[in-house]
């Protein structure tokens, strides 16, 4: 199976692919990636069609980790007769913010008012009829945060409506948000899909800090939700995982965003449900029979180890509670990166959301030791 | 992470490496092994010293997933300086058949009377002093039923006194078996433990069928045996994961025999516990605390794939019940050969190896189905 995308997330392909007797060949732009070592390894640039196409000669299908290929490349995939899945459409439409939005309608979900803008003069248009505070969105190719600018203010306005060199960005008020939730869906060719419980995300600074699964909300929110999400992977003809983001905003769910491959918000299915994520990814992708998407325990609770600084933590010092797993992407530490998450289960939400961000804090900077300097994880060699 | 062998137990050691930031270095007799596509892959003879010396350069550290390396390449492996865990004298001691019992009688296990016979002459003063039946095995190499010889015939006896060609066996009577336990213990070099539950294994024809984790035994047994099999890792100042086999006969344990690595039997710790065998035994070579052995469920259950026939079963036809995971190897199947497990979580010990055997059955040989013939797994390209 070839994977466009060498980062954490074809990382955590691979314990699915060794236990489903495949291999995975992924397509990277460079070559120290998160996923290196574990694969057979192409770097070259994913956003040239001649590329991807070369790439995808010898791989029996072709997923993605990541929804940042131009609109370009699928056309090329298709016409290289290799199976890419999810399909180039539903890659194409799910990473629309405009399209999610059309789909979520359709599903039942609200959406927030929102506009299209190229332009100063349209931006200028939006803030009259929203007023502030705004948020805008790129169109595509935005992720966990990033394509994301708040206006707040005039001055916002202003930088904005510089940036906007005709190149459209969506924008809708910011709303007041009660919590916010995902559920992941994974769906074969055929229809056939499972769904994960819905979880709670918690954001700092717009990066995912911690998750709680399953979401303490009421049933009909989580059934609700659950059965838009499937609505939309029907609409979209999906194949693979894909995560439903929500809002919950005065007792109503708001679509947030559509994510078409395995997703941040569902790594603790790794530790707590009998199969995860990414196999079940792989599954659908494969054309094999779904696993079961339950949990295996009452709770989980992750939470992303986001690097303080650029020095890294070998985790030899890092004592393990009881139910708690470390998940380490060997990637460089930069302040705001996510470099690895920690998943805790048990039985009260809480308690465990709490030693999961205390462990990864723990694994985020090496803190007062600073006596055994780590430039990079010692693990990065063999 | 340097590793001895590139089998499945090679490849289960992955999932760990990626959870644990490292990578792998295999050495391996042949370049299509399971745990290729996976690993920076090396092909060489590991019982040659030249050839395992060169491979440790650039290793971190070295370990094993099997004990078959000869005597000789041990100090030559301590020349290079590459720290190679368990350390030499661990798998040297913990692979002789011989000191295996002194180990086992030590730590309060019961040990079968034995003679080591090199030649038909001290064979037949075995014969005479135990009677039949008997078992012959190898005294190091040998593991999994293979380098054991049932003695059940004068015939048996004859051809068994023909082969022993100054290379000495271990005799001992054949013991009428109550039940065939095992247990794992994960150590590392400053004496820290951890024990996974006595499990339960079930062999035919001197292969491993299935594994009940955990074992419905009386206390007293489960203790007793985990305790020797702390003494006995104690004693030989082991660091990874070792597992002691035991049989219980008329209520008493007897030594079965010790594997100084992972263990067919601790597979169902992949699924059923928070961390892996797998992920201790690299967590102690790399000297990290150690993660929880204990079940997040209440109960598992491991069933061996074992090939039918030369005909490999790719798992498109296969629906999986719910809490079931499969695990295949990406081996060639041939018949008699273990090429992926099943394991399946509940409450219900009987009805979940039910459950897993039949599973296993259906990976096992593509039986009737026979019109999408599978020359080898479609998984092993990319």
């Amino acid at each position: 199976m070839g994977v466009i995308g060498g980062g954490q997330l074809a990382r955590m392909m691979v314990p699915a692919a060794v236990a489903l007797g495949c291999r995975l060949k992924i397509l990277s732009g460079e070559p120290d990636v998160s996923a290196s070592g574990f694969a057979e390894l192409v770097t070259g640039d994913w956003r040239d069609p001649c590329v991807t196409t070369r790439f995808a000669q010898g791989c029996d299908v072709i997923t993605f980790e990541h929804e940042l290929v131009p609109d370009d490349v699928y056309p090329a995939l298709e016409r290289s007769g290799v199976p890419t899945l999810p399909l180039p459409t539903t890659m194409r439409n799910a990473s629309n913010k405009v399209t999610q939005r059309e789909l979520a309608r359709a599903a039942g979900l609200q959406v927030a008012d929102h506009e299209v803008v190229s332009d100063a003069a349209e931006l200028a248009n939006a803030v009259d009829r929203f007023g502030l505070p705004l948020v805008a969105k790129r169109i595509s190719g935005g992720y966990d945060g990033r394509g994301l600018t708040w206006l707040r203010s005039a001055d916002d306005i202003d930088r904005m409506g510089a940036s906007l060199a005709g190149d459209p960005v969506l924008i809708e008020p910011e709303l007041s948000i009660d919590a916010e939730l995902a559920v992941t869906v994974a769906r074969r060719r055929n229809g056939e899909h499972l769904t994960y419980p819905v979880v709670r995300t918690f954001q700092e600074d717009g990066i995912c800090r911690s998750v709680i699964a399953p979401a303490r909300i009421h049933p009909h929110h989580a059934r609700s939700l659950t059965a838009a999400a499937v609505t939309i992977a029907d609409q979209l003809d999906h194949v693979g995982v894909i995560t439903v983001e929500a809002f919950l905003v005065d007792d109503e769910l708001y679509l947030n965003e559509l994510a078409p491959r395995p997703h941040n918000s569902a790594h603790y299915t790794i530790d707590a449900c009998t199969t995860s994520q990414f196999e079940n990814h792989l599954r659908a992708v494969l054309d094999l029979p779904l696993g079961d998407a339950s949990m295996v325990v009452p709770a989980a609770a992750m939470a992303n180890v986001i690097a303080a600084g650029e020095q890294a933590v070998w985790p030899s010092d890092v004592e393990l509670p009881p139910r708690t797993s470390i998940h380490l992407y060997a990637k460089r530490y930069r302040p705001g990166r996510k470099v690895g998450h920690v998943t805790v289960t048990g039985h009260d939400p809480t308690a465990i959301e709490r030693i999961a961000t205390a462990i990864a804090d723990k694994l985020s900077s090496p803190g007062e030791r600073s006596d055994d300097p780590v430039g990079s994880p010692k693990g990065a060699s063999a």
